[in-house]
């Protein structure tokens, strides 16, 4: 049900994009070939990615992939969707500081909750790595994973991004439905590889991306199995159990899918090492990143930036002729609601 | 291909039956109805199950489980294949140390090796979990994930199983075979959820269970990714990462799959907890407990088994209604190889 809702969606956008263009020959030809990338303009990337994937699908070729080896990976932040200016869970722990604010009141005098109380952006960047760990232990533990679950539904419900003013999942790329559609139906497995949280995700990726939840890998706290009077509950710890980034992210793909993928698709240099993980591998491969070069419709930044730098990861991709998606020139649209207001 | 190839030796198995007992009018109105569960006797589990799966994908009944929620996850050991007269994964840790015992000449006076090298089972016994532990850990780490997964292959093709004289993959049940394409053609997801380790597991599940890679929780040890000599590997540590058994299997769950199973299908008290974490959803459930009571054809034991041992789970799937097979009434055949012995 879910899934034909999403295909709905994606179609209606699709039929759209092909209406608005109905007049240029170009979309026409579109039309009769079902282009299953409407959202992307003609270029290297369009082009690469649909011979990848015509080719490794065709029986007849040298480089034919079986189905069980289609394993297609996909980073999350400045990905699938926006990561600026801050990552989209870190907007939320901060509203779960807020909300949990009156029973801790020793936070008013306490860093990094101060900051985040204060809305002292800058002193909270300062309080680096550490500072959001901490953030993400006292808001992302204690609860059990249903109730997690229900808060990170409701946040999202209610919660609106500061520049777009819009809930947060609109800000998914729609190019980027368009592949992950156009991989499932070449009987791509397709996975999410992300930093940020497993239990963060899962409540939403799924009507969202139409991945399943199992096919998300994430970053994790310890969890612990609970009989609570006579109701059996999985309870949330404030522990790390595991780190999703940079080498965590071939470990993670190793542990939760036990496969080296052949596609892997993502845009910082904390994707650099599952890049490198899935291009090892024997057989035609596909590494794909995205280049955020697109200041007016979405972000710009690349090798100066906190968030989503992407400075190794770039030299490595030129160096070994990796695909990189330039937002500004690859993409027709951005995002899903574009497609509405044109 | 491994699919098809699958389907193809359940089906010839199928066939096989319905021909053996083709006098019989009982099979006849079987082979109109294309039986999905041949190698099952009538009675209360094989009817129970059918209920089951015929109920909740029913979209007119109360109890109709959406396709995204059908989730099943099964035990390995003891519940698809044997686990007499150890876990068989212990037979290969024993064959390893048997292998790497020449670089290791301190292991002839040390324990748990000693006894090991030895053959001397009893002694080998008394040194406990610890002491597996122990065993595990010197003859499962140190190599990459690729280098692990041949060692396991190699040795699948050519240890015996002490008793039957055939391999270990040999003994797997043909009903629970059955069960999962049965649970598969009902558009259930179907996950391993095991006690042994995942990467024990994965080389050879997919073939022999029609069960993706990434359809395997397991108990794993921590894993580092490492160039070396330009080459991206990961490597296995010496250090437990996660025991998926008793508490630890809904927390495996959780992580793995994110979303409570309304299917759970197990055979010892190490499946408890996540029966009850089963049984505690909402809607339809099934709780499935294999009960080994087949000493002529497998093995027989419950309540005072070391390995295997089925107790507190025994009183409460009776105190719960959970179906308990009756492993020597309730199965025609238990491995595949009887099919073609018949």
């Amino acid at each position: 049900m879910i899934y034909s809702t999403y295909r709905l969606i994606i179609l209606s956008g699709l039929i759209a994009t092909l209406l608005l263009h109905s007049c240029s020959p170009g979309q026409q030809s579109d039309l009769t070939e079902q282009d299953p990338l409407p959202s992307w303009n003609e270029g290297h990337s369009r082009t690469s990615i649909i011979n990848f994937v015509q080719d490794v699908t065709n029986e007849e070729s040298p480089d034919f992939i079986a189905v069980s080896d289609r394993i297609a990976v996909f980073d999350n932040d400045g990905n699938l969707w926006s990561e600026k200016p801050l990552y989209f869970q870190l907007f939320f722990a901060m509203d779960r500081v807020k909300e949990l604010a009156p029973q801790h009141p020793e936070w008013e005098a306490e860093q990094p909750f101060k900051a985040v109380l204060e809305n002292d952006m800058s002193e909270l960047i300062k309080q680096g790595e550490h500072g959001l760990l901490k953030i993400v232990m006292s808001t992302h533990a204690g609860n059990t994973t249903e109730e997690f679950e229900g808060i990170v539904k409701n946040w999202l419900s209610i919660a609106r991004h500061p520049r777009f003013d819009r809930p947060y999942t609109d800000l998914v790329y729609q190019p980027m439905l368009e592949l992950i559609m156009y991989l499932q139906d070449n009987n791509f497995k397709t996975f999410i590889v992300s930093g940020g949280g497993i239990e963060f995700m899962r409540p939403w990726v799924e009507q969202v991306y139409n991945i399943p939840r199992d096919q998300v890998v994430g970053s994790s706290i310890k969890t612990e199995f609970l009989i609570e009077e006579g109701e059996p509950v999985i309870r949330r710890l404030p522990e790390i159990d595991f780190i999703d980034d940079k080498e965590g992210k071939p470990v993670g793909i190793n542990r939760f899918i036990g496969r080296k993928p052949v596609f892997c698709s993502g845009n910082s240099d904390g994707d650099l090492a599952m890049m490198q993980w899935t291009a090892s591998g024997e057989g035609k491969r596909f590494m794909l990143y995205l280049h955020h070069t697109d200041s007016a419709r979405e972000w710009a930044y690349d090798r100066d930036s906190s968030v989503g730098r992407l400075d190794k990861g770039l030299d490595e991709a030129e160096a070994k002729g990796w695909t990189v998606i330039n937002m500004k020139e690859d993409w027709k649209f951005v995002y899903p609601f574009e497609l509405n207001e044109q």
